[in-house]
Order: structure tokens, then sequence, then C-alpha cells
């Protein structure tokens, strides 16, 4: 049986098919999520149906489609509630509706974080955890928590996946979700633009030669110890291991699982965020353990693949919650 | 069928006798815990016996002790496994043993937030509550947490109860549990004197004829319109939303319930505090509902009469936990 799955990223739209856990191929277009989902919906069933071709599988070999969404998510009316700034237009849409008229498929959704714990815990790295929280960068800054081998839920679906909007700063900037100084509005990629460009230091920066700016740039001009970039990531790495300390604090995990696209520089990355991590978390018991998602591109992916698995109680793949 | 109870608080140990939720006799001792709370023993035992005979009750009709304590609590090991300053000495204490030697009772023994949650929902006025979390300005700021039904223990028994060092202020004061711009470091009771004598404004403020310095001292002159004293409100304020904040993204309850000493003002602090975070809370399903305890005094030892009945299988009280 093939799972199609999509992980609607802010930057990018990630479509996979994937069999027990094998990604058997893969593809991504832009996303342009500040125009709203309903324009690229079209792309994506293009991407799909190629994808499909290009492979030689028949859509009659796809047990349905998994859809993995930035913001809050109800995964029973499959739909999504609430989201700050992009896909605005994907609040409330029926993506079941979408997914029968167009590949006569059933659905299962999720947010985009949770699906990434489910998919690193069955799949990757973090297989067979009970207890761990999951913070993965992309454009924003998501998370997800497991406890005692139930993925957090909560009463509204919320539970686990604010991370990236807990105060770290209450001094800080307004966050797109209506609340002061998040992580998310301190230290994610996406927030990092308007922020550079007002830095006193930016005309003389090496990033002033940068196209856009975000995680990447910042890092590989913090690599040619550029002053600025330096600063940066210091100001980043500050609020990571914040945010880090309070997941740790909240859920009481054994492990930390990092993903997204920043880590691909987890060689820089990864020391400077355990110290700090280290050091400032309270754990009489002993030490977080941090694990690198396996594929930090594919984490989503694999996690909605496991939770259509789990839906359709197949292989062995069950998933609970509170 | 009579429960003894302790309350170790940071100002003062309270001592009750209940039963079946009802509060039949209680007492209270200045803590001194800078000392230590090995120095309280005896006084704690003298004060017990002294409350059964005041109420002519037998050591014989007590069920056993129920012991709340600050800092991180092994239930199951019946210890103290960390706690930051205040007494030190209970870390590894066998409470168990002492209890055993001088009153030939068992104890349950719980982190005070968590019993002042459970006594909330067992007796006080979050009665039935399945997802709520729970604040309490003590001396310290402790909290908690239950969803659907299940207080949050965790792995190492410390979920729930670490919302007062949640980092609200990366560029704040270094907490004395060793994290940076906790709560607890830029916005509880004990943290005040220090925070308000180092103050420009100190030397005209009212505060300055307090003998000691705290939330009450504060509010009185808030009151008085002594500057110095609204502005410290505000800030507290502040951060005592944006921890609040954090624990509704971090736990998705339903219900804020509101315990500790400065709850004898919430006529003052409730509706500023209620304000602040219903505007700044990403809760799309609707609004949070604040609960204020019943007996914001007797939260804790109410909760730790609840275990000590759910242990012996009593009265009809079952509580879950996860």
């Amino acid at each position: 049986v093939i799972d199609i799955v999509i992980d609607f990223g802010g930057t990018n739209i990630k479509i996979g098919l994937i069999s027990d856990g094998n990604i058997l191929s893969q593809t991504r277009l832009p996303a342009y999520s500040e125009n709203g989902i309903l324009p690229r919906l079209p792309k994506v069933v293009e991407a799909i149906t190629e994808l499909l071709q290009t492979n030689a599988y028949m859509p009659d070999q796809c047990s349905g489609i998994g859809i993995a969404l930035p913001g809050l998510v109800d995964p029973e009316a499959k739909t999504l509630l609430s989201i700050n700034e992009k896909y605005a237009d994907a609040v409330g849409f029926e993506f079941d509706r979408w997914a029968q008229d167009v590949f006569h498929l059933p659905i299962v959704i999720e947010n985009d974080a949770r699906a990434a714990l489910i998919g690193e815990i069955s799949y990757g790295s973090a297989r067979g955890e009970t207890d761990a929280v999951l913070i993965i960068f992309g454009t924003g800054i998501g998370t997800a928590a497991i406890m005692n081998g139930r993925v957090l839920r909560g009463k509204h679906q919320q539970a686990g996946v604010l991370g990236g909007h807990f105060s770290t700063d209450v001094h800080g900037e307004t966050c797109n979700c209506g609340n002061l100084g998040c992580l998310e509005a301190q230290a994610s990629h996406r927030m990092l633009s308007n922020k550079v460009k007002h830095d006193p230091l930016y005309p003389k920066s090496m990033l002033r030669d940068s196209e856009s700016i975000g995680y990447q740039t910042i890092i590989d001009s913090y690599e040619s110890d550029d002053p600025l970039s330096s600063r940066l990531l210091e100001d980043m790495l500050v609020h990571w291991s914040a945010g880090i300390v309070n997941l740790i604090h909240a859920y009481d995990p054994e492990t930390v699982i990092l993903s997204g696209g920043l880590m691909k520089s987890a060689h820089i990355i990864l020391p400077l965020l355990e110290e700090r991590v280290l050091r400032s978390a309270w754990t009489p018991w002993g030490k977080v353990r941090f694990i690198l998602a396996k594929e930090p591109d594919a984490s989503v992916l694999l996690g909605m693949s496991s939770l259509l698995q789990s839906a359709r109680k197949q292989g062995g793949i069950h998933i609970e919650f509170i």
C-alpha cells in the first residue's frame, strides 16, 4: 500500500509517496503561503499525479492522503482551526471533500510538528521513545510532545504544538499570533529578514549581499566571521535554548528531538544548543538526550504516513493520544 | 477517618486535620525554611499532637499523613528529589520512616502545587474539571496541570510543576534553579525584597516604611497610589500573565485555577490578569475560564487529604496520573 503525503510548509510544499516507512518518491513546490492554500491546490494535484505516473503507480494502489499543516489542526473534524499569517484561507477548508473529489481517497490531517514527532517515533531516529519533545526549525518553529507513550493533543487539539508560542521575552516583539515575545517572534527563520535589515551593523555586514536572509545565510556568514551574523546567531541560541528548556520543564521528557531545515547545520548548532540547555534545565534525574531527526526534511511526511497506517489499523502502528 | 496533612511552605508550615474534604482543625508555624526542614520537625510533631488533643481525637482515628513539599517530589519513592534554596536538607530524607517512628502512620507525599490542583478538583471550586492548569502564588510560584482527567506527573515526576521555571525573560534574572529569567525569579513574592531595595524610587516610596516587602505590601501601597508599587505591580502582571499564557499554550486547558496568598487580593488582581491573558492566549476554540481556589490557604491541605483517600481507595476518590 502506498501513502500519499503532503507537508504544507511555510516556504515549500513537500509531497511524497511512502510505503511502510520507506520514501518511494518525493518532490517539492514553492508554497507562496502568504497568498493562501487554495491557489496552490491545482499544482499539488498535478505534482501528485506526476509523481504517481513517473513511478508507474496507479491511484488505486494508494491508501489515502496524509495532510500536514502548520497552525492549529483538528484531526477529528479534519480541518485547520487557526493559523498565523500563512495559508489563512485553509481555516475551515474541507480537505476531506477536496481529496474525495480529486483522488477518491480518504485523508488524515495533523499539525506538522506533531506529525514530525510521530514520524521520528515510528520510523525515524527516535523509534520507540515514550517521553520526548520535538522542536522543528522550519519557516516557523514547531513543537510537539509525547508523555508515557501518548502523543499530546489536549482538550482542543492544541497541546504540545504551541511551544513556539511560549513567551521567552516579555519585553520582546509582538508575535503574529497575538502574544508578546514568543520564541517564534524572536528567533524563527521567517522573522530574520525584518530583524536584520534594521540593524545598525547591516550596511557593513556580508548579509547585505544576500538576496534573502534566513537561517542558512546567517550560518554561512557566521562561519566567515561576519560580526552581525555572530551576534544574531548568539541571540537566536539564547532563545532556542530557553525554548527547549521550557519544553523540558513543561513535559518532562527523556529526549529532545531536533528537526527541520536548520539541522542541515547541526554540526555547528547542536553542540552550542546542547551545552546551554543542559546547563539551564532543572533535571535532577539526569541529562536529557538530544536526537537529530533521521531526515530533517522528511520527518513530517513520515509522520503522516504513520498516521494513515494507524488509521487503517495496518502494519502494527498504533498511535495513542491524550 | 481523619487525615493529618502538612504543607511545608516557604514561609509557613500549615497543618490540618481533614475528614471527607472538611477541614476539622488547622494551625500554622513559621517555616524558617532557609534553615532546613529537620530542625522544624519536632515543632511539627508538637503541633500535630496538640491539634489532636485540643479536638479530642485519638491518633488511631487517623488514617495517615499527607506531606506536601515545594520542589521536585517523587511520590513513589516518597522523598524530595530536588529543591531550590528552601528546605535543602529534605532532599532524600525518609519522611516515611519519620512518620512511622513518630505516629505509626503511613504517608503520601506530593509536590505542593500538584496537591493544590488535586485539592481544588476533588473538594474545591474546580470540582470535576478534567482539563485545567493551576497556578499558586505563595512564597514561590507553583503550577500543576491536568489533561483529560489525568494529573500530569511525567516520566521523572516533574511534569506540570515547573511552570514557575519557564523562562519568560531571557534577558532577566538568574533563577536559583539555575535557569535564566524564570517566572519565579522575575515575579515571585520572595524575590520582591531584593528587587525593590535596588530601585531608584525606593527611598521616596511608601515601601520604605515596611518591615518586610511582599505581595501584600505592594498591593496595599499600590492602592494608596505609591508610584513604585504601581510600577512593580504592572511589571509583575506582565510576567504573571505571560506565565499563564505559557501554561495555556503548553497544556490546552479549559480553566485556569488561581490559588495562594496573593488571591486575598483577587478583587484587584484577577480582572487585570484575566484581561491580559485573554488578549494574548491563542485559543481559537473560545475563552479560558478563570476559577479562584475555594480557600487559597487550604488548597494544598485538601489535596493531600484527597491523595490519602485515593491511596486507601475509600470515599470514591480516585486520582489518575500520566
